[in-house]
């Protein structure tokens, strides 16, 4: 822990990249199965993935955290260092990310492809535009936008209220003077006036289509399969009633292939899709999460938020939906942030406080049960930081002890590979003894029941309560047919309740549903209990305005 | 001409493409100095380019227009049929166009990447995402409009008065929907609701910013001086101002670099950068141009319109500024237009009508004067189809031959290079001939002046009229310092007058100027002369219904 460590740039900077068709090569992919942008970052051809159909499937591992604090707990950073851990000790393994979003990055400094030396490269390029994937997206979505406002331009033939367009626009920008607007002003050249607003890219239906597909085929029907509005008699309109799923396909006909890219240590790591982990399911692509799993023994991938709804969509959404059978999860947690769950206020942090991390350590027992329910075994990754005592150590060693899962010091951000040995070890121990997975509901239970059973089964909350207009809108939604569908929480990621100061383990709470969404192409109903927002707004100092290239043309005041 | 000639997506997909390191190889640009993207396109580095700072450069071809008419004359297709001429016949010949704007292909039927035996190739891709380089340019455009918003929300320290905000929002869609709205609607957390509206991308100040910068540092400067609106007191207020100019470059330092791609002959094209053609300069990258010059003997260019809009501006605006000078120009003609300049129906076309080529020559005649005007000596292309006769070819030749120019008949439509091969020969003469370009005017000209002598002098009008309030205007910039400008003349492409349906060459016509602006980051006045779309619409079926993927994955209805 002594050894120096530079900014993530600077580190990033100074990594010797290897050539991606070389580390495709440790793969057995051949170059001309590569799709080259620039000579570290590739594509991977469609038919090959094809080919590797027959192939047996690696094991499948998933890394999810606690209830995360601004203190943060390096969920990423922990993805990446097991990847190097995993190949450290000999084994063939993948990593799978999701794309960071582009807006993001002019707000608040910092990147979203880890840190210190556990880091996929290169990371600008993944940080901006990388393989232009977000770019296809927002292209595909608006093109449907706007082919609603002319379809009612020319004379609405298929009876579109303009009050009841559900389909907004989107930017991949952090600009909340978009969130509201109304559109078509100015005369009759320009259509009929109506309440409209953009979301974050990131948040678009097609992003999480895009990574809910398992082909070009089943893109192009769930995009088609996205309700876009309604009639005056409240009757669906469909992409596919505009004709728009096939020029929509078009455009997402090359990003819809895997991005190659590489570790700090020259590892592989597919970074592919980033949908919202609220609105959304938070996780990579099921095209590049099922090609990896063809491709290494291990495939070390991670969801958004805390376990509570990043590992619960992980479970009950991609693995249900994909048929994947993950293997083992590794919860991180850092002694900083249980000291937080415990109370301990943040000017406090830097002092021992073992009582703290007992009481935090609730937030972690909660958590490790909960992945437990899946029927999937569970090891705790500590993030080590330079402050943690010896004696907090230890108490999350023994609490998780109880609980019959290990507990793992990592040091990964200072150390790279070296600092994840011991949690490689313990993963593949843990993977290769088998494990039960099964979602948490079966397809059949009520929508009502599905939200109650998550409620109460993971967040602890004694039930769900919503007002008679949210209620019918559950029994609506199985009238049309869609009762099937798996069920996607948006609530606070800062706690397990919808309160986001109510920290370690609430109970008896009660959970309120303020609305529902149905997401008919990605195929799952939108839960929404609290405020959620989806299109960030800029800090009063952004990032952007320290953001250039300096005398050597390098990127500064990005991370 | 008995050659059956397919579609141009068939001809495209039968093409051999080489490696596009093959192609580079060929200009002498080793595999280390590109930047792959796919095995078809690349970019070429930025550090290689200021490697040739010292190399003697090659003859610029500009290929223009005659005023287009619903009929087409084949701009592109004529400027890549050329370069494959030179090619044939032993000549070192690059051509450069301008990347082709995504949200167009989705309205009507048709690619911007020339037709027949005389393409672009991958032409799938250059009419769809390409490079990215329009989702860079669309970025930086937004992230600029975001801090803006962004800037008045958190308190306005820069005084902007939301009543004069003058940067607007881009998206590369034909969406009529976004022309005009409100934005920041929905109260305190979403800022103060204001008047905005959305241009297509390539109407962006950035897209002709981003095509007149000569480097990464040059294209700092300018979009740190673009005016993005003003304070009460109507003082300008700077992208600069709000510390944009820094994060903008980052977006497009990737961008920058000129795309490489082929003809479906295998000889090396550069497509990079495309803005409006009226409310811009319409021309490629002068990055492009000017590394083209160093590599080829000949390079082959072309500007949007025709040559009373394009090859004006191209003179006045990009070469005066880039220090280009032009060796030769091509002014592209048909049978066909010329019959509608002459005044024959379109159902009438088809019939032999000599006396309507005459007639309608006198609009050709007076482009090859303008061009003339300039110094610089031209040869007219007639762009065959199989109606015209023999003797309405020799009307025009006859024509031509009065004003000391050549015309010769081409056919790289369905011959490819050998249809272009006298052409091409009259063109490296005329070249090695030796040319004495200036511009139309000095830079020392006051603004009104500029406009009037373009007026009088390549439009034949009897003069400009203005009201007050747009004299004024012209008396503003001059001083606020921009009376050295050149001006940017956005009118009809139908006419040399302002009305698109005074055929031929009209004379003692008045230019009625309604409205200018200054555009002070890409450095020159537009000075709008009747009704001018920045945000085109769908029509009623848009192309989009048809396109789709067919069961090869192949892409079916774009073109």
């Amino acid at each position: 822990m002594s050894k120096k460590v530079g900014s993530d740039i600077e580190i990033a900077r100074e990594a010797k990249m290897k050539p991606i068709r070389e580390v495709a090569g440790k793969l057995g992919i051949k170059e001309e199965h590569l799709l080259p942008f620039g000579h570290t970052k590739a594509k991977i051809s469609m038919d090959y993935i094809k080919s590797l159909k027959g192939q047996k499937d690696g094991k499948l591992i998933l890394v999810t955290a606690i209830n995360p604090t601004p203190a943060g707990e390096g969920k990423t950073t922990t993805t990446v260092g097991l990847g190097d851990g995993l190949n450290r000790i000999g084994k063939k393994a993948i990593i799978c990310l999701r794309e960071p979003s582009l807006g993001p990055c002019f707000g608040v400094k910092g990147g979203a492809a880890g840190g210190g030396y556990a880091q996929v490269v290169p990371m600008e390029d993944i940080n901006l535009h990388f393989t232009g994937d977000f770019h296809a997206i927002g292209s595909a979505h608006n093109l449907l936008s706007a082919l609603i406002d002319n379809h009612i331009y020319w004379g609405n033939e298929l009876g579109f209220d303009t009050r009841r367009v559900t389909w907004r626009r989107v930017m991949d920008m952090n600009d909340r003077a978009l969130r509201q607007i109304t559109n078509s002003l100015g005369g009759v050249s320009n259509g009929f006036p109506r309440e409209d607003g953009f979301d974050i890219t990131v948040a678009s239906e097609v992003m999480a289509i895009f990574c809910l597909s398992t082909d070009l085929t089943d893109l192009t029907k769930r995009l088609g399969n996205i309700i876009v509005g309604y009639t005056r008699d409240k009757k669906p309109i469909y992409a596919r009633d505009l004709k728009a799923d096939g020029a929509m396909t078009v455009l997402l006909k090359d990003a819809i292939a895997p991005n190659l890219v590489q570790t700090l240590e020259n590892n592989p790591a597919f970074i592919h899709g980033g949908p919202f982990a609220n609105i959304a399911h938070g996780c990579n692509s099921v095209i590049a999460t099922t090609t990896a799993l063809k491709l290494a023994d291990y495939v070390v991938t991670e969801a958004g938020f805390g376990a509570d709804l990043g590992a619960e969509k992980f479970f009950d959404i991609k693995c249900r939906k994909a048929g994947l059978k993950p293997a083992a999860a590794v919860i991180v947690a850092t002694v900083r942030a249980l000291k937080m769950h415990g109370g301990v206020a943040k000017e406090d942090l830097g002092k021992e406080n073992v009582a703290a991390v007992k009481k935090g350590g609730e937030n972690l027992a909660r958590h490790i049960e909960n992945v437990k329910k899946f029927g999937v075994p569970a090891v705790v990754a500590i993030n080590r930081f330079i402050a943690d005592t010896d004696a907090e150590l230890d108490a999350v060693r023994q609490l998780c002890a109880e609980l019959g899962s290990e507990a793992i010091e990592c040091n990964h951000w200072a150390l790279g590979s070296e600092g994840t040995e011991k949690l490689a070890h313990a993963v593949v121990k843990l993977a290769d003894g088998g494990s039960n997975f099964k979602p948490l509901y079966p397809d059949d239970m009520s929508l009502w029941d599905k939200t109650r059973t998550i409620a109460q089964t993971l967040y602890g909350a004694q039930g769900i309560i919503a007002d008679k207009a949210v209620r019918d809108r559950f029994a609506e939604f199985e009238k049309m047919g869609f009762g099937h569908y798996p069920v996607c929480m948006a609530k606070t990621q800062y706690s397990f309740s919808t309160d986001p100061n109510l920290k370690g383990a609430p109970s008896n709470h009660v959970v309120p549903v303020r609305e529902i969404r149905l997401s008919a192409g990605a195929e799952f109903i939108v839960v929404v209990c609290g405020e959620i927002m989806t299109m960030p707004g800029l800090p009063r100092v952004p990032s952007a305005n320290h953001i250039r290239l300096n005398d050597k043309l390098e990127v500064e005041g990005l991370f």
